[in-house]
């Protein structure tokens, strides 16, 4: 345990929407096969099942595939407390590769530590499954920030 | 200009051949259509195409493959100079994104700052090519570790 | 709260004195007027009561002395795992500031996230007290080298 | 060599006195014995020499010394290029410790990599003095923030 978790009340109550709308329209997601398993305020949870294509020269997963799903996950743990006319961007993150990402699951939690008026902070742990069992291989902090009068939108056309 | 680039000389004079070799067996890189552009001893440049599969939800190349081509970079920058029996592994890196990384093609480039006997740190660039124009889009700071008597060959079998 | 906290077994019965007594040695920690209040196996907890000597422009406390504590905390909780002849050494740290350290007391509590053969991962949290609440002010994410054989004893002369 | 140092043309002709006067207001400097040796658009340079009480605990410079001066040099390299009546703030850095701070003097140079509208990022390289021979012992990577309208003035009263 870092620090007791801070419970968020959401600034538009369509956030899950959003966020899901966004989700899709990442096509580095959908190249990956990553789904998006889950949003709370405040939370975003990111799965990516286990296939040759991501994989590092060992055959683990690739710590690219690690990082973009973690990045994800954080980012939009901070964008379902965002404004419905708001977008998010990555500032910049550090991540640890904690051990090998061996197994047939990659699971990211990201968690909203600060949600600030600019910069919100994020800390985004992954797991890795492997017969069943979760193994922490990957712990990013990560600094979001929010663009205002800038919605997410499908681009008209 | 950070400081002065040192010069390095290679340990094992087939570094470009591991490297390669190594590369090639990194199923993420090809599934991002990555290639593997220049390597010299304590240096390395990874480019990447862009195609709407690799982009976030405004169109750009998503952070996930601006980050997964610079930590190869640097991690390759490193292996350069390690020995013929040797294997490499990220630690940790740390990326800021500076600028949209709107373009037809990223340009990641590696190198070494310190080649220590077991942790190298790396510093690594990435462009985005537009229009002709390269413009500094991410830098990061990362440190890579080397894994002796753990030769990285291709797998028998 | 990020991840179910992990139960260590120090490998040193003695490591509580071991810790003490490096962190008397450390010059820095006295002349900033830091004490260590609390050390247990993988965790580590540095106070700092304020005073002018120690602020940035605005008069709170510069992220210097902040991020020396937490770097130390985080230190110190990694060494608690380690053995009778182990040194440490702090490799890397990333830290954010999350909000003004304006108050009378900084508290950093460092918490190891995964002891390794020779790396470790640590996450630091800085709380500031102001009348009498405490406040999240800083995370830090660590990465903290074992030395082997070089025990961290007070020079002799 | 990381990239072509960018020129920069600093937004208020009395940056190098604004810069001198907040620096003398960071209590932590005095403290600590650090003076600013240089500053130019985009650049900033701080000085340490050692003492015994800047001193880990096998009597080399504190990290928290040299990260505290690295932080102080990005940060007034950001602020000498920000408006007369800005003020800076460290949003978070990454420091890699690259080798043992052992010597007479610590040597900060900070450079502004991207300036932007509301953040910059700096990289600042330490090194430590020798015998007369510059080490680099520490190198980071810095995201500073420019919060408009609150001129870094000394408090009147």
């Amino acid at each position: 345990m870092r620090f007791e978790e801070p419970r968020f009340q959401p600034a538009d109550a369509d956030f899950a929407d959003r966020v899901l709308g966004s989700f899709a329209r990442q096509g580095l997601m959908q190249t990956l096969g990553a789904h998006l398993e889950d949003v709370r305020p405040g939370f975003c949870e990111i799965r990516l099942p286990y296939r040759d294509g991501l994989s590092q020269q060992h055959g683990f997963f690739h710590a690219g595939a690690t990082a973009a799903i973690a990045d994800s996950a954080g980012g939009y743990a901070a964008f379902s407390l965002m404004g419905a006319d708001d977008s998010v961007l990555s500032v910049e993150y550090k991540i640890n590769l904690l051990s090998p990402a061996r197994g047939d699951l990659l699971i990211a939690r990201g968690r909203v530590v600060r949600a600030g008026k600019t910069l919100s902070v994020c800390h985004t742990d992954v797991f890795v499954r492997r017969e069943g069992n979760e193994t922490l291989c990957a712990t990013m902090q990560q600094t979001v920030m929010r663009l205002r009068d800038r919605a997410d939108l499908p681009t008209p056309g």
